[in-house]
């Protein structure tokens, strides 16, 4: 396929290298660990889990990431944050106007990732419609996010839709699009999808700990930040259901074992496949890393 | 491949159908003529024009018409425009932060059905392709477009530079993906998205023309908005290199014979393809279309 970069010199291209950690804010390279590229892993990890090419699935691995940091420069925007990965925040630099065309164009690449380098067409355009429609289920998460910010509604139910949805698609997509590529099934694709689902609700819930009881030091965000916004957090919901007395530290245990809970049960539902005893372990593995990360 | 629609009860679908002229704020279904459908258009036509069914095209057409409303909701954000096709802009009624993700999902939509309803795989991945490449284009096309305003410096090289990127880019999309579709070769559909390209140059003038003289109750937008934004639009540029005698006149004319010279080179560059003179033929009606029209 026709070879057409991004040049550097293009604001969107320099906005969207600043954000993944590549250069400064005036285009001089530089190395920032930015995100745990725990999407692009999981989608790696998958197709060679299903006994395909790990090359195969590069193309989505990319496209995810990708995918991912546009819904973080949007949601930046969306919650008025000031800092990420201990960085001012590209809307925070550029201004909200061009930042939109920077998330836009993240989207735009990860298409473009995956319609480019496709070594098998017809696997391609089943992880690419894997990959849109999951980004749908996120871009309603990221609405029904912003609808409950503030409105003291919400029960558990609800949070756990806006967490599966909001973060629990994407990771759900990184590991069907990877098992699709290595020539999945459609049911086991569902499988896959289901698990990454239950490990993106995992995800969000330790996220939410990390945002109330985590080092900033370490999160790279500010502290309080959910509780200032009014956001529908899960230590917010869990507070509700608990009397007053020694509430914060029940509030903060209660969510740690809900992150395993949720974990174990993304582990369970992979359990199910046809995957390898040694595959299943690191699943596992990671599943408890993602439940107990503090950054 | 798997049916799962975005749900009406969405807060994304009820957006993007409200912008789609499909529904009123609340959800109930109206029929509003909004857009001139000039992109699909092209597309199918396109298509037949190399021999192809229309069928073959109608993904790519859904997806580029997708594509455009995606822009132009965040640019309404962007230019914080109030009124688009006589009705109120998604983020005037939802706030910008939810009118973000409206745009975001009408983006994720349109790879989503190019995806879904492929009859050639590979000629569809070059077709997602050819749009996400596009898609950069337009987006930095924006960037450009916001960087410009109110500097009063670029001349007529860098507006054309942008209109070509903004406007023409896309307008290149639905030529070229509707060849690719049809089976076309690498130069043809080059042809064809040059011929687009300055289709779409022409398209732009013609807009910024009705934008100074046009009739705001034609057009659906406020009059003289780009003026009080300072756009670098073609008669911004045109009238600082003419006297002031006269001067509204002739921008206006200036201005109205340019949209119409890059518009008949749009039409010379298809007159070098393999088409049917009959098909030339119905690609001028449409290039005098857009250079001349009111609305």
């Amino acid at each position: 396929m026709r070879e057409r970069r991004l040049p550097d010199a293009w604001l969107s291209g320099k906005m969207v290298s600043y954000h993944m950690g590549w250069t400064d804010a005036s285009g001089n390279e530089v190395r920032v660990r930015t995100g745990k590229l725990v999407r692009p892993s999981l989608c790696l990890w998958a197709c060679q889990a299903m006994g395909g090419e790990i090359e195969w699935a590069l193309p989505a691995a990319a496209a995810i990431e990708s995918f991912h940091n546009f819904t973080l420069i949007h949601d930046d925007i969306q919650d008025e944050d000031g800092r990420r990965h201990h960085r001012a925040t590209v809307w925070s630099l550029w201004g909200v106007p061009q930042a939109i065309n920077a998330g836009d164009a993240l989207q735009t690449l990860a298409f473009s990732a995956m319609a480019e380098h496709a070594r098998h067409p017809r696997r391609m355009l089943r992880a690419i419609s894997a990959l849109a429609q999951a980004g749908l289920v996120v871009i309603e998460g990221q609405c029904l996010d912003l609808e409950l910010e503030g409105t003291q509604c919400g029960g558990l139910r609800d949070y756990v839709r806006m967490a599966a949805a909001k973060t629990g698609a994407l990771l759900g997509a990184s590991l069907e699009t990877g098992v699709l590529l290595a020539g999945a099934d459609a049911a086991t694709a569902a499988r896959f999808r289901r698990a990454g689902r239950l490990l993106g609700t995992a995800f969000q819930i330790r996220d939410d700990w990390l945002g109330a009881y985590g080092d900033p030091a370490l999160t790279g965000k500010s502290a309080q930040a959910d509780a200032r916004r009014r956001k529908m957090t899960f230590p917010a919901i869990a507070a509700t259901r608990l009397k007053s007395q020694q509430v914060r530290r029940k509030v903060s245990d209660v969510t740690r074992s809900a992150a395993l809970r949720y974990a174990e049960m993304a582990v369970f539902a992979l359990s199910r496949t046809a995957i390898e005893k040694s595959a299943l372990d690191e699943f596992e593995e990671v599943a408890y890393y993602v439940a107990t990360r503090s950054q």
